[in-house]
C-alpha cells in the first residue's frame, strides 16, 4: 500500500443487513483490523447485531441515524442504502465499502488478496481517463504507457473511484441469473484500468472505495425501486449513483477505476423469486442510460455538490415527468447535497 | 474457434523484415499451418527469405509488388509497412497479422495459446462500445452482462478489429524502453474487452487481426516519419492507421476489442540507440491525438472508403500546413483508397 497514506485516513463502511456479521467479521480481520470501521445497521433490521471483539468501530443504528439526519430523512438509509449514513458521518480522507456477504479472495498465486491495499494503490495513482492504455493501468508495478501514448496525458489525472469486482456469484441482474442459475465468475482478471472519459459504466456498490473529500457527496441513496428488496438484484440505487458520480468525475477531469482488488461473493436469495421487482429497474436502465449519457454540466459546477444539485436538475426536467421515481431520486439529490452540508462533511 | 468460421476465410499476413523465418514458423507451426499465409518481404530487404517447408503460402517480393502496384506507388510498403501490400492483395474475410519478432505464449494454466482462434472469437462475437460491461466481454465464455447493463445494448455491435497484445518486451517506445531497459511485461491479463465509443487507443500493429470486408480499406500505410527504422519502436505508421480505424469504426458502429490474445516478443534493436530518431513520433502524437479525438465524420460516408478518404480531407486541411509529413500522410490515405478499389479488393 501506498507508504503516503496512513491507516487513519480510512474508514471502512460497512452496510449490515444481516444481523450475524461473526464469519464476515473473522474471515475480514488480518485485512481490516489496523483500520477504524463504520458499521451501519439497516435500519429496518430487527435483530440486534452480532459482531466479533478486537475490531476499532462504530456502529450506527436506526437511533443513531434519527438523531444525526431527522427522522423524517432516516428512511432513506434503508436497505443497502444504510451505507451511505456511514459515507455521511465519516470524516476520512478515502472510504472503502464492502457488502456483508463478500469475503476474502485468493489471487491466480494463491495469496489473499489484500482488497484495502489495492482500492488504496487505485485511488493514489493517477488515472488516465482521455485516452486508452492498451496494457492496463500504466501505474500498476510492472506497466507503463505503451508506444503511441501522448506524453502530455501520461501524468493523469486525480482517481476519485475504484470499483472493484466479484468471483463466485457475479453481480447479474436477477433475469441474468434466473437464466444461468449455474454460473459462476472464475475468471481472476489481474487488472485494473481507468474506465474512458465519457464512458458510463454499470458501476456496482459491493466493492468500492473513493475519495470522500473529492467525491464523496456524488455517492448518494436517491433512485430507490417501488419493489426495493434485500438483495442485491432487486436494488439500483448504486448504479444510478454510479451514473451519477461517473458524470461528475467527467465534468472535473477525475478519473474511475474498475478491475482489482476481487472479493469473493457467496450465494444467497432467490433470483426466480426477484424476477418480478428486477423487471422495474431493468426498464428503467433504458431511459436512464441514454440520459446520463446526454447530459453536460455548465462550467460554473466547479464543487461535487454543484454538479450533483445540477444533475439532480436535469433529472427533474427531463426525466420528472416519466416517472414518479425519478421526481422523487431528483429530490433525494438535493436533498442530499444540504444534507452533506449540514452533517458537515462538505469538501 | 467458433465452429461458423472455415479456415480459408482466413489469411494470416507476415511481414518479413529479417531474412531467417525459420525459428518464426516453427514455432507458429501448429497454429498457422491450417491456415493460408501471405508472406511479404520487406522491400529493403536484399537477403533471400529462408522459409521452412510445409505450409500453405504465397510469397510477395519487389517485383511482385511493382507488378501490382507500380514501382512509383511500391515504396509505401517498404519496412514494417509491407504487411498492407498483403491486405491489398488478400481476398479473405478476415486477415490476422503478427510480426516476424513474436512467437506464441503459454496462458497463466500453461497452455499453448491459439492466437489465431482467440482473435477470431474476438471478431465474430458482438462488440459493446456503447457502455462499458465491468466483467470485460460479456460474450467470453463464463462472462456476462452486469447488473445496470440495459438490455437494449446486449446484442452489441458486429466487432471488426481485435488488437492482440504482447509478453515479454511489451510494445513501448524508446524513450520509455531506454529509461527502463530491464522492464520486462510478464503480466497475462486473462480477459479481451471492447474499447469504448470515441475512446481512442495507440493501436499497435504488432498482433492483430480485422476483418477485411467490413474495415479493410482503413487499415493503411499513409503516415511515415523522417528518420523511420526497421524497429517497431521507430514506427508510427500502426498508430496512425489505428486512430483512422478506431474513427471509422465508430462512425459506423463497428466495435474494436483489445485483449487477448497475447504473443512473445523477443528483445531486438536498441532503444538508446533509437531515442533520437522516436522523439519526432513523440513529438506528433502531441496534434494527431487532439486532431483525431476531434474528427467528426458526415453522415454521407457510409463505407469505409468513404470514412477514409473524409478522414484524409481534414487531415489535409487542419493539419497539412503544420508538417508535410501531415499532407504527405493525407495523399497517401486517398491515394490508397484508390488502390484499395483498383486492385479490387474493395468491399
Amino acid at each position: 500500500m501506498s507508504l503516503s497514506i496512513k491507516d487513519d485516513e480510512i474508514d471502512i463502511v460497512i452496510g449490515a443487513l444481516r444481523p450475524d456479521l461473526t464469519s464476515f467479521m473473522n474471515e475480514w480481520r488480518t485485512i481490516f483490523s489496523r483500520f477504524h470501521l463504520i458499521i451501519v445497521k439497516d435500519p429496518d433490521l430487527k435483530e440486534e447485531l452480532k459482531i466479533p471483539e478486537g475490531f476499532n468501530l462504530d456502529v450506527y443504528k436506526k437511533p443513531d441515524i434519527d438523531r444525526v439526519v431527522g427522522t423524517s430523512t432516516s428512511t432513506i438509509f434503508s436497505g443497502y442504502s444504510c451505507r451511505y449514513f456511514g459515507y455521511l458521518v465519516s470524516r476520512k480522507k478515502y472510504i472503502i465499502s464492502v457488502d456483508d456477504d463478500c469475503y476474502p479472495v485468493k489471487d491466480n498465486k494463491g495469496i489473499l488478496v489484500d482488497a484495502v491495499a489495492q482500492h488504496i494503490t487505485n485511488l493514489t495513482t493517477p488515472a488516465t481517463p482521455f485516452f486508452f492504455n492498451t496494457l492496463y493501468d500504466p501505474f500498476t508495478e510492472g506497466a507503463d504507457f505503451v508506444r503511441g501514448y501522448p506524453f502530455s496525458l501520461r501524468s493523469g489525472v486525480q482517481c476519485a473511484l475504484s470499483c472493484g469486482l466479484w468471483l463466485n456469484l457475479a453481480d447479474y441482474d436477477a433475469p441474468t441469473q434466473a437464466l444461468k442459475p449455474e454460473e459462476r465468475n472464475s475468471r481472476y482478471v489481474d487488472a485494473v484500468l481507468t474506465v474512458p472519459a465519457r464512458t458510463l459504466m454499470p458501476i456496482s456498490g459491493i466493492n468500492i472505495a473513493f475519495n470522500r473529500e473529492v467525491i464523496g457527496p456524488a455517492l448518494l441513496p436517491s433512485l430507490r425501486l417501488g419493489g426495493e428488496g434485500k438483495f442485491r438484484w432487486e436494488t439500483m440505487e448504486d448504479i444510478w449513483s454510479g451514473m451519477c458520480v461517473k458524470v461528475v468525475c467527467d465534468h472535473l477531469g477525475l478519473g474511475v477505476k474498475t478491475g482489482m482488488p476481487y472479493v469473493w461473493r457467496n450465494d444467497r436469495g432467490d433470483a426466480i423469486a426477484s424476477l418480478r421487482k428486477e423487471w422495474e429497474g431493468v426498464k428503467l436502465m433504458e431511459e436512464v442510460v441514454p440520459f446520463f449519457q446526454s447530459v453536460r454540466l455548465s462550467r460554473e459546477a466547479t464543487t461535487t455538490e454543484d454538479c450533483v444539485a445540477e444533475v439532480a436538475n436535469v433529472v427533474k426536467e427531463q426525466l420528472g415527468s416519466k416517472d414518479p421515481m425519478f421526481a422523487r431520486a431528483a429530490k433525494a439529490m438535493v436533498d442530499w447535497v444540504k444534507l452533506w452540508k449540514s452533517v458537515g462533511s462538505s469538501t
